[in-house]
């Protein structure tokens, strides 16, 4: 952990690291929207980071047109529709898996054996069985990188809220109250996608989004999660049958009239943390108004930190140390060229968007490739995630009653 | 209910009503915080609302002396020190208890036997068997106005947000996050005082504040609850023996070196409404940065209401009728005369303060007793509340299993 | 100035000031929007503040029914229509002038002639001439105080931005951006006022919101203005005749169809500072969603200050010396009790509203008499202000061209 | 300018266009920061929007090595030091120049006589001379496309603004207050650059700053600029001579000791609009904590507009129209499909940056080469800022007086 964030702030400022001794091949294994993302990252990566030189060679998905035109789009050399041939491989170095949840224990595994370093999208796994047969595959793939790509962790500032709390700017953590709220199911018309069905999806907004608070509240406080007190919701029970997410591999959208939701709409658990303090944990699809809503309030003995997706730029720090009569939140821009990741890009002031998470993600990586450097999220940690929300699930089968961890 | 925003809507709209035919006589038991505050708003409510001429009448105190000196400073025309002899008296009608919660329930219950209308402070009282004994005795005094001064209801941007919810404008409720969030406790140093004896107060920040957001919820909502599974955490079990409150009849502070905190400085719960929807309840005194930060994010099936106590002349609404691409959340300052109160005040933009809305309740209640009208928050919404508080702290006792109600 | 800043310290700390000797009485003209204000304000002073006790003795105006409803509504002992007779009086001490602009000066001059204190509403006068004579009987009258309420000073967060830019705290000023902004005039069908009409009124918006954002300019920066370019503009040139603002003596509300507005609608200017920054001031009725919003960015060399009369209660703070990488704006909710005035309100966090500004006012000029202290804001401050203001308009009517000071 | 926007709403609502014919060569001179932000928007624009394939042909810069590097880099095919030779290539059809603005005309007039497509970053030039050159040189070539670059209209939020305003959702324009402020000059100490000198530079914050909010201003409101007041401050008149803003051709940076700066650090002006309004700009390098704060509040007859820089995804709307008591600015989040461009990216509620901003007009370009429409911004667009920009520049020598255009 402090390696990596070591070596943001030097290359937040502008530190020149060794040159590359060889590009990286890269193959990706779906084009919707993450694919889309991710394209997009390593087309990017070398324009504005230091690093080894990354080969965009092939695009992997179940329609060959589809993923031909894909590959042409999105700046891919190939493209496949096989992806156990793509990772054999001698000119592949990294096998990126975006596919529905339920595909990631399969290939990533094979990957690993592969010889390959693996990134994986969040969560991990759709359960906790292959959660914990990946991470045992990246354990004996030592010299392999396997990462769980919560990207949140590369908004510069949350990676600034990361270091602040480790340099004890906020003191022992009292309370976190993290939610993550979006309302594209708020219409109980619309449709169904393989988002919706457990066999794919894993689950619903508890694993979509709660991996993503549940990563960020283990990373930001360095802590773990000790006891589990949560509850689940599906507000909608059936859904008119409709086209699907479309574009990865694995998923399906079959036509009809309604069709069983077998995820949950909405999540909540009350965390303790080892450290003593107490997080609330909140997701939902049914939040109208928000359409991409995380937000992070973090409560310290000595000061307090805010974060909003909807202002992923910014960061605001109580600063519990400041002079009586001149204390207040101050909401940091972190746009300027000490901030983690942001001197790559543009002058101070200068705001970044959500896909840059991505690039940074990405420049980590290959860095931590060519120096050999363990990277981050592990799949270990990815399982820790995984293992709370197995928790939040158990808990919320008896009504909220605690689960140990 | 309806009854109540109808009278608040005329009056925001500045309908003249019927002159009163007598005044009406107050005596105020306490003298510190809430005395401070109650004082003033009978001392301004004739100037700004149409309604019975108030006489404020006595002030009741522990301490002779200091009882005289706040009766001057704050415009009351006597002091006193025994409050059985002031309610015994012809010439009050209205005793107004601001007494720690412990004595509520006497205080209050020989008020209503001497024919006297009654206000308490919020909470109703410490156990809920008080609770139900003074819920009793208000119904057997229905001729009486007894309430219980959940001031925030008075708010007027909380009045709009009622009424906006009771006029559909965003639909079925689905998820409520009410939090209350406060700081002076962070410092562990910080001494003692009668709000951390269980004894006196009861509980620590649930009632306290947790009381505020269990009305808000019930009231705003329209709904009940029925299961809540909940937790309750003292940081700090002990702290320096220093001063009290002070003022408050009941109050008390014996010096010493550490004594034990008998009362909670956080808790939460998940509460299921009867509508189907989740509401996420938390408070603190440790939330750094937080003086008197209450929040509630109401997310409803066609629009969310947004309100903080620290800007409360705003609410903010999501409609999810406006025109595609201008949606979004709308900041209303509510400062116009259209607004309910903010007529009787000054031109439209014109911001008011936190004390305003204990004029706004007083206001209201001395016309509801001219009228004949029921008022509100009454002692049985009181004891409702109470009835939850109740259930949070069984369920924290066994660790966040659920209670029904 | 110093002296001022040091009383509200101390006040803020609670500091007991010695005993009052004698009561003030005081006699105020005019009940309208102003009337009720300054009213509102003598009945609580002495609730919250240390000083002499003040006596509401007579509210004067020109309807001898009206007037009388208004003294018993807003707690004074006595009406009278016959302002003259009542600055003869023995038991008046205060003579409070909410009259409009054209009334001021004839007023306070025989106000100061018959030995009283005097406060006027701001802009001191309708005109320069006007001005400079009532700075003139001010002068000649040195043991008696005489104010201009420019009531926007005793905003706290105002209060504490004078302290902090005394302090060195933001360095030397470069740009200031002052606006004062709202919407009443934007529908064309607004019926005339006498605020419309230049006889009565003196000028529009200039005179209205023009001379609070002057006085803040001079107050803050503690500099003055060497130079003036400046515009006004009158978008709706006649309105419908309607009622006056009503209430107060002076005012007239005859009917009619048409009436021309003799005043301007907005105004603005760019004016340069002593210290060598620039200040931009704008002013309108015609800013559509813009109730009562004024706006002050004041940039330093080190530092810079916002402040926004819809959130009165904070003030933004750049600090150009804190640590590199957490810099931004703080949001210092200024509600605590070092700072200015608030601790003899309510405990921290909890916000006060627009009218508290005139008790603070109040409590300043009283405590200000007992010691013997000259009281601020002076009338030669209004003077200093209204040159401003005349500059402007003369700038204006040559199209912009520089005027100096 | 209909054109215009139906096109960025076909694309937002993800409309297919036509296939493109051929592809088309870029050729792009410089490679600094703007070089860079460029850079990224060729290679990106194919990847999220449909229109002709962009070839990334050459980088020219001064420095052989240097520009090699550089277009290694950022993409680039070949690299090269003479633009001569450039432009004359068959294979080039369109030359995009970000030289310091001194070599705006010579370029973009040569490319033009070579029959190329051009695109001049803003402002269009130094001079007004060379302006009205290179638009009389744009107009002799009607066939081919040449642009400046006023990347600001390609926010979303910002082309949302101005359908909005053409929609008439706002009514008559009153009041525009326009600033952009930036405080990397704050610090008196801070080195001469090539953006510090008029030879190079041709004007200071006025020429940099204020070009994009004339530009703004005029795009927005549809208006012309009828009358100008005006002003220039240089506050720190020397500096240190250090390195300059480099990588760009024409850049320079001599060593020494205290060099003279000059151009403006802030510039400001009043400017009438032809429908009648008044427009304030305000522009500076001196504004502690605004790294890149540019804002715009736009006051209707009905309604308002507010953006933020800052906060770019956001547009806030005000809706004289909306209900009653309901009213207040909506904080728009441009981040929806229906917005413009934004479909093109990610899921509702993901935001985009600064950057993505030069994809938009790049991908404007292109499809408007492929159709055969006009674009903009065009150089007559370019020619009529420049004329605003010296209209301040010529009343500031007057110290204010106005100046007609």
């Amino acid at each position: 952990m402090p390696l990596e964030i070591n070596s943001h702030r030097n290359e937040a400022r502008g530190k020149q690291m060794p040159a590359s001794d060889g590009s990286l091949g890269v193959a990706a294994i779906g084009y919707a929207f993450m694919g889309k993302a991710h394209s997009g990252a390593w087309r990017n990566v070398n324009a504005y980071f230091d690093g080894p030189e990354v080969r965009q060679q092939v695009l992997v998905g179940r329609n060959a047109t589809a993923v031909s035109d894909a590959a042409r789009r999105f700046g891919w050399r190939e493209s496949a529709i096989d992806w156990r041939a793509v990772i054999a491989r001698d000119d592949i170095d990294i096998v990126d898996i975006m596919t529905p949840g339920h595909l990631h224990a399969e290939i990533a595994i094979a990957a690993l054996e592969a010889g390959k370093h693996v990134i994986v999208e969040k969560p991990i796994a759709n359960t906790l069985e292959e959660a914990e047969a990946m991470a045992a595959a990246a354990a004996a793939a030592p010299a392999q990188h396997a990462i769980v790509n919560f990207n949140y962790r590369r908004v510069p500032a949350i990676a600034l809220a990361k270091q602040m709390i480790e340099d004890g700017r906020i003191g022992a953590i009292r309370h976190v109250r993290a939610s993550y709220l979006q309302d594209w199911l708020s219409d109980p018309s619309s449709p169904m996608s393989w988002r919706l069905r457990k066999a794919e999806a894993g689950s619903g907004a508890l694993g979509d989004l709660g991996s993503h608070l549940t990563d960020l509240l283990l990373h930001l406080t360095g802590e773990s999660v000790t006891e589990v007190s949560g509850g689940m919701q599906t507000f909608v029970t059936q859904r008119p049958s409709g086209e699907s997410g479309g574009g990865s591999i694995g998923g399906s959208g079959v036509g009809g009239t309604l069709e069983d939701v077998t995820v949950d709409d909405a999540a909540w658990a009350t965390t303790r943390l080892s450290g003593g303090g107490v997080a609330q944990i909140e997701v939902t699809r049914f939040a109208r108004g928000r359409k991409n809503g995380l937000q992070l309030d973090i409560y310290g003995e000595n000061g307090s930190l805010l974060f909003d997706l909807e202002n992923l730029n910014e960061l605001h720090f109580f600063d519990g140390g400041s002079p009586e009569g001149e204390q207040g939140f101050t909401r940091i821009l972190v746009t300027e060229a000490i901030h983690p990741w942001v001197g790559a890009w543009w002058p101070d002031g200068h705001i970044i968007g959500w896909e840059h998470t991505f690039t940074h993600q990405f420049a980590q990586l290959i860095t931590d490739i060519r120096d050999g450097i363990p990277s981050t999220p592990s799949f270990a940690e990815g399982l820790a995630v995984q293992r709370v929300l197995d928790a939040i699930e158990r808990s919320s089968s008896v009504s909220g009653a605690p689960v140990h961890l």
